[in-house]
């Protein structure tokens, strides 16, 4: 099939307006990858409309051999989302209606195109909440988030997406409508295809519509900012909240790097010798909020530089604000990063923190770190310049180095990201032979042909 | 290869004493459905002390085609457990030693075959919790319930088992072992295969280990007991919990059949004129829980007889202790019951109780249903003389109509039991057919001689 050909009947599906050519089309041959230089090809981007037309265009594409890469939000760290060697982009942001909203039963039926942020401002303003809370909530999708089972700050105490999803509507090719679960809590009669699909990075299914389960909104989420010295401080305040029993809902923390990049805007600015940050929040009603809230200063107060508890919503609003930037005011520093999101044991934040400097020291990089400290989900960061290719190999080694430590201290390669593209091949180090038999196996079940997002979450 | 023959074999892999014979061997054929007459026959019944063990046995099964009937503690519903046509019985009761307890990091790893009820005990002597709460807890065991994925009253609040698994170390066909995930808490670098074993009823591997997750053990945790004149009172008084937007980590019922099987031993006995009876139960910090307590109290009192909220130690646990042998004075009424554990959304609950009622006067039966009300998980009872033949038909068909209600009404035909022996082939009532497919080709790469626990959650 020739490239206009496919562009052309694609469009007999999705309407002329479907189809996006030229410079239209550029946005979405990229994704947050675009820093590291990932741009790929499409011989087609569609946007369709229903899932009626997602369905038709999954058949044609298995029909005719052609590449389909299911695309959300684009605001990846793993090049899931990038065409590499043409095929069709379907992009789910036109498929972003609400199909039922169930406030009093704490449920809403969403399609895949939804805005995270939309999503959570329609609940909220039904008292109701949806905790997960991955960065880039202007942009992403919630189909995309369940594709990569997107996590964030809340999925401590919360959990992450696939926690808050009870039914899934998928396309799987060559082209069957799916719906596994529903609008309901609780479901054990068959194998768990909906876990199965969620973080599967769309190489098994576009995903189309979801139901998520809401809960109430907490009535407070109070913050607690506590500055340290060092790291060592720092991590042994973290260490210190989990093994008093306290329970907040995030567990955030930066280093001095981050703080650095990211300190001039920091709301109320950066106490002097501030060299790692350490954010909770403490959620519930007022009354207990406020009592765990002042509960956990005291705990994160040993070896502070300061500890501060923002009360005003304004306060409370600029200091998350800022906390979603940290990603943005890293790249800025020197052009672009590579952002990794590997797991480790919490007991093991200190030692992940060191091996990062060692590997910086070892390969001449920049290198800073911030994350979920309460799920050991840190987000270790190597700064690249634009155009400098041996610095490139040099951070795509060190980052290398860095799965192989998450690795062997009983971690994970990914705790948000995904796979996608950029750590294609590396899943062999974590799994066993027989676990990554199954996982290609899998694949092959669902897309015998290998035409959904070639070349993402490969072992 | 012949019965005596394979149990010589599997003796010599796990010793003289861990094969068991003729009377000893008799508990292993069964599980909670021999009260509706299902026993199963064994060429061997084996308790592996390690997990190599395990693994040999496993081995050795599929390389002589002998069937593995994988088992916990033996306490589900579904016939999962017995073994139907000969075959290994795997138990893992043997299999109980914890190997890591990491208690500042808020996470255990345990064999399959711990008990519920220690592991729960052991994480509260250091302040910690593991909230799945599956009945049975002094027989099931963890390997089982999470093979089972197994629910309880607290999963309304805390989730399914399968919310608190961060790893799973397995014995997948031929005989390989693998472990999936570890001691964290977010990992999405390959397909979810960890969610796919959860809930597999040992359909597709032999669950020898797992990494658990646990929480701070809530100071308090204050239930609420509320008796309504008829069902439709009781119903509405759910409905009006979870509008209102209060978070109770259970919400409970027990219908007016349920409560004259059971109700001689409630403590403190019934009202008069209690024929609904709805348990909610407030946890958190003291301060916390009260407050909920206090809202909880007012919201369920509309319409009720009664409503008591016992604050002593001794009483709540009366109560819970009340609420655990429900289904054992249930069975003896009559000597035997069908339990389905079907789940609808949770504004069809009252809908559900009316199709129960229905079904009964149809066939002729009694009836009664208690479950987990805000998870919309309905244990649908239908009650069994031994020894009848004709009523025991009119019971299946009846439970075969309900699970048909279950699916029009947009839920499951289950939502903790599984689908076992029981309701084999009853999947496609839920499933369309591509995911029927997929499920069945899933089984095939796991398991592809169909060795492992034949018969069992079949579509």
């Amino acid at each position: 099939v020739i490239r206009d050909a496919i562009a052309r009947d694609i469009a007999a599906i999705v309407g002329q307006g479907g189809v996006l050519q030229g410079p239209a089309a550029r946005p979405y041959l990229t994704d947050a990858t675009e820093a590291q230089g990932l741009v790929g090809r499409a011989d087609a981007v569609c946007l369709p409309t229903s899932v009626d037309q997602v369905q038709a265009v999954l058949s044609w594409c298995y029909a005719h051999d052609v590449a389909v890469i299911p695309r959300g939000g684009g605001t990846g760290y793993a090049g899931g989302a990038v065409p590499l060697e043409g095929g069709v982009v379907v992009a789910l942001g036109r498929l972003d209606g609400v199909d039922t909203f169930d406030p009093f039963e704490w449920r809403i039926r969403v399609k895949a195109g939804i805005v995270t942020r939309r999503l959570k401002h329609l609940v909220r303003s039904h008292g109701l909440w949806f905790p997960p809370d991955p960065g880039a909530a202007e942009s992403s999708q919630i189909g995309g988030n369940i594709a990569t089972n997107a996590g964030g700050p809340h999925a401590f105490k919360y959990g992450v997406t696939g926690k808050w999803v009870t039914g899934i509507e998928a396309i799987v090719p060559p082209g069957d409508r799916i719906e596994i679960g529903g609008p309901i809590r609780k479901d054990v009669a068959g194998y768990d295809l909906k876990s199965l699909l969620t973080g599967s990075e769309g190489t098994l299914a576009i995903i189309t519509a979801a139901w998520l389960r809401l809960t109430p909104a907490p009535e407070a989420a109070l913050p607690i900012v506590a500055f340290y010295p060092d790291e060592i401080s720092g991590c042994a305040a973290i260490a210190r909240v989990v093994a008093t029993g306290l329970l907040p809902a995030t567990l955030e923390y930066l280093d001095a790097t981050t703080l650095a990049a990211a300190g001039a805007t920091f709301p109320g600015g950066l106490p002097e010798d501030a060299a790692f940050l350490v954010v909770a929040e403490a959620d519930g009603s007022l009354a207990a909020a406020t009592a765990l809230r002042d509960e956990l200063q005291v705990t994160l107060s040993d070896d502070a530089v300061e500890v501060r508890a923002p009360a005003e919503r304004a306060a409370i609003d600029a200091l998350w604000n800022w906390r979603e930037g940290v990603s943005i005011a890293v790249t800025t520093m020197r052009g672009g990063k590579l952002s990794e999101d590997i797991v480790v044991p919490v007991d093991q934040i200190n030692a992940a923190l060191t091996e990062i400097d060692a590997l910086g020291r070892r390969y001449g990089l920049a290198t800073c770190s911030w994350g979920h400290a309460g799920d050991g989900n840190i987000h270790a960061t190597f700064m690249l310049s634009r155009d400098d290719r041996d610095e490139l190999e040099r951070v795509e080694q060190a980052a290398r180095e860095l799965l192989h430590f998450a690795v062997s201290a009983g971690g994970s390669i990914s705790g948000e990201h995904g796979i996608g593209w950029v750590k294609r091949g590396e899943l062999a180090r974590q799994w066993p032979p027989r676990a990554i038999e199954l996982h290609e196996q899998i694949k092959l079940l669902f897309d015998p042909k290998c035409l959904l997002n070639p070349g993402k979450k490969t072992t």
